[in-house]
């Protein structure tokens, strides 16, 4: 459990597990579960059915509450926080407040982060009558939001006094051996309750020795007559936290290992075994040639959707790929159950398979010297990738927002240590700014730095002021290239699409109307753009907040993977008429 | 149907039933049927799901796309839009775009207004494949959302061209008929394919004969024997249309009208039978008075929940209650069924029941002279409601958001023609900010006026950009009491709340960093809130939009209604203790 700190927990569980029962209150008791795992904040927005939740949050010693703007963005912030410190909470009120964090909680479950969202409802008595209260749909139904909140979390359940030190570890657990949110609604009366339980011993998955045995065996033979492997590091590796195991094994079998894009950012993309990301048609020629022409692929968490395979054109050859997932194992048309992958990356490792060929030396698409372009050249993907790359540094967050600005930014090379974080699976836009707030809070000794479009800031721009008012200080590049342009290149069917257009904004003036006080810089060219990347790291050094306006020079202006995306569209429109 | 324009649905019927089938596209006929029942306008956000139906849209005579900020403003938009309109519909995309809006038509639901929402979806050939798209949970299941929905919608379908002419009439019919919101979802390439059969006939309810006799009957005993009967008029009243036959009632009978909370606008306020909000132990004591001492009840669509009953301190016998529901009619434990609200009211009508006591002439709260407060005045509640309430014009919109805010505003006399928009049960705050964009687009001709605070307007705050960039013009009042005061109101367990503290804003800059002009002020005293007023009613005739930022004297400044609200939990919280 390397997302723990192991003193807080051994502490925590001697504080509940060694009491009598009926000493601590169901609040507390919760607050003291996400403590040990590492919780120090949670994110939300009070409302009148959370109030003593909220109430002991303000009296616990540990944890804060960190207000978001609304529940939709405070979803969004747990669920970055998440993705850095190994799992997250948010506390909104029953129905107005829980019905607006969905979406959050959704891409959350299909990003596979674990997010703890705790609802505060109704008093119990007040539920047990069927009374028709604010915040609900009239009905007397008090089931009706967890019901919905069971498809897109892997465990729902109502917290009493009596079931507290059962459900809330058993909810925990889930979350963090699936990597999938989880629901607790508890009644506002509840709250301040003693509970009446010990807590429960729940146990994690034991790998099957049998299954393993299987497994490796299998993927023994694959690997005996192999001349060309390769890895494959998809989202599993971050989340399930195996970037050391993967990293062992690439380093121990001599081949290279390319990201997917879900998985950017769980691989050190400064190790020399890396040599890219994998994008089928759309990305870099050369890495797929490598991917492809491997005659076994080790592919660590492999997600077979559209955006994770550039629309299934990429190219992997079952019988030839040990598919390790969290708990199975899949090689050609066996599936082996029951084995944790990092009993599989482990063994894998013992199989003692070492890659005579030299590891390729390949180019990143950004890394070309920067220094040549005219200070006058307008903004261009071209012109510009190339600066954002080199100011990276050691450390960085880096997050992208789904859109034109997140094709090229996927396409960077990060620094060692750097992370990324971007949706993309769930995709949903307006996540990113949220996320980079979420982020500032999670590891504020980071520089975070959020590159979001004029479109997608638009939806969830209130998080700024909730950046500014937690003296957060990351650097916001905001791409204004007059629309939704992702949009534009996705429908291939029509041209002129006005539903595509938003308002253009005065983005340097919403610091100021979000009452804070930040660097901000509207840039044309790549000389201005230049001066800005200065400027603003400079006040990120200071810790001030910075918003740099990039004026794209064509609205129309995308990185080559967009373009791409855009021909094979295209290519496949005229197949089908 | 006085809501739809009659020669235009004749006119879309011929066009749909009359031709063969097979010449209209799935697109177009939903369009056509959205446009029969008025609406002109639909709110919604792009996404590359519903591509095809924006093209569709985008290329259709009689129906624009209104672009909303997200989806979650797009659907209060909606919501306030059918609350003017009789009905409306919301585009959405798959997955993040609906799920981002699931509160707003969760609040349709709870406070009965029909919102059609409809959702793109993936290729049809895709789903039946179940691969894994972007905008998924990534599991294969596309039914997930729509069965998310079907908790919070009336009905829910999955169109297609076989069933479209069968689905899409049954879906309207419903929301119509019920008041609440349906869910339809189309895959992305079934939108521009013809559909194959014809328009089906469906039935509303009939009211039975014999029910309604007997019900009629049960009435008349009651009024037989009665001295003081009152009516009272709740948000039935609004959604069925029964204004005029609720009139009509309280005419030929003789007697008062109270409206309740959540029915306020229903009911003429400057009509002579008139008395005003009945606000249990809340509101006004001669209209609580007066209510409770009735011999006999006519209540049109009461709904007996916390907020419109004022924490249930209302006092109403059931024995001497004539409950008219929609569709049912309840006297003490006798329920009769099948009974259309318009049919009961005619009924009751021909009675003949006339009271006799003389109507009562009761005075308003904030209709006091105004005149008589110093320019340099601190704005407080008793100082600046009856300055708005000076203010209103007769057809009006006031938009009033869940809060301080509401708590006066409700009370405050409307002017005849007036409409009344707030969510007084399902209470989200947030929603008041989009709705005023509604109903800007709504009803283009009339004033609107929108009351929020500062707490509520930060949710949901991107939408006046929306407004800006649709030539809208209302006037914005931002309470600015430093925070969440109505949740400083209710929590009385505790003091010094941190977490109802929200950053405090520039709000009179917020027009300009999105884009736009308007006119603004801050205003801190009586005299410089009448100026406002003033100028800002002159920039609303002249097509500007007005900000105006109201500073409260006092955080825990409140109106008459919250400060008894308060004094009641603090009541109940002693007798618990």
């Amino acid at each position: 459990m390397p997302d723990k700190n192991g003193l807080a927990q051994g502490e925590e569980k001697q504080q509940t597990e060694g009491q009598p029962s009926g000493e601590i209150t169901l609040g507390q008791y919760l607050l003291d579960c996400l403590r040990a795992e590492g919780i120090t904040e949670i994110f939300g927005v009070p409302g009148d059915y959370n109030f003593t939740l909220l109430d002991t949050l303000e009296r616990y010693d540990g944890i804060r509450f960190i207000n978001g703007r609304n529940e939709l963005n405070a979803g969004y912030a747990a669920d970055s926080y998440a993705r850095l410190k190994g799992i997250s909470a948010l506390i909104t009120t029953f129905g107005v407040g829980e019905m607006s964090a969905c979406n959050a909680i959704a891409g959350s479950y299909s990003e596979n982060v674990p997010v703890v969202h705790i609802v505060g409802s109704p008093k119990s008595m007040v539920q047990q009558a069927h009374k028709l209260m604010h915040h609900t749909l009239h009905d007397g139904d008090y089931q009706v939001f967890r019901k919905m909140y069971s498809s897109i979390t892997a465990y729902t359940a109502e917290i009493t006094p009596e079931n507290a030190a059962i459900e809330i570890p058993a909810a925990l657990s889930i979350a963090k051996r699936k990597k999938k949110p989880v629901y607790l609604v508890v009644a506002i009366d509840l709250v301040m309750k003693p509970i009446l339980a010990r807590r429960a011993q729940l146990q994690d998955l034991q790998t099957s020795t049998s299954s393993l045995k299987a497994a490796v065996a299998h993927a023994s033979q694959l690997l005996g007559s192999s001349k060309r492997a390769v890895i494959l590091s998809d989202s599993m590796v971050m989340r399930h936290r195996l970037m050391n195991p993967v990293r062992e094994l690439a380093e121990g079998m001599s081949v290279p290992v390319a990201s997917m894009p879900l998985g950017k950012g769980g691989f050190d993309e400064h190790h020399p075994n890396y040599i890219g990301m994998y994008g089928g048609a759309f990305g870099s020629e050369q890495v797929s040639t490598i991917v492809e022409e491997a005659d076994c692929v080790i592919a660590a968490g492999l997600i077979w959707s559209d955006s994770n395979t550039a629309n299934f054109t990429a190219k992997l050859d079952p019988m030839r790929t040990i598919n390790i997932q969290p708990e199975s194992v899949k090689i050609g048309e066996a599936v082996y159950m029951n084995i944790k992958a990092e009993d599989m990356l482990r063994e894998l490792m013992k199989v003692g398979f070492e890659q005579e060929e030299d590891l390729p030396s390949l180019s990143f698409p950004y890394e070309q010297e920067a220094a040549d372009v005219a200070a006058e050249k307008l903004l261009t993907a071209d012109a510009y990738y190339p600066r954002i790359q080199r100011m990276l540094k050691e450390g960085d967050i880096v997050v992208a927002e789904t859109g034109t600005f997140m094709n090229g930014i996927s396409q960077i090379r990060l620094p060692e240590g750097a992370s990324y974080i971007a949706q993309a699976g769930w995709e949903s836009i307006g996540y990113a700014t949220p996320a980079a707030f979420g982020a500032c809070i999670a590891a504020p000794g980071r520089r975070v730095l959020l590159f979001t479009g004029d479109g997608s800031l638009q939806l969830t721009v209130q998080e700024i002021s909730s950046m500014l008012a937690n003296g957060c200080h990351p650097i916001i590049f905001v791409l204004n290239n007059d629309g939704y342009t992702i949009e534009k290149y996705l429908n291939v069917k029509t041209e002129q699409q006005r539903y595509n257009e938003v308002p253009m904004w005065s983005y340097t003036k919403l610091a100021e109307a979000f009452g804070g006080e930040a660097y901000t810089a509207r840039v044309q060219t790549i000389g201005e753009l230049d001066e800005a990347m200065e400027q603003a790291q400079a006040a990120q050094a200071q810790g001030r907040l910075s918003i740099i306006e990039m004026v794209a020079a064509d609205p129309m202006d995308a990185p080559e993977y967009l373009r791409r995306t855009r021909d094979y569209l295209e290519e496949q429109e005229k197949q089908q008429k």
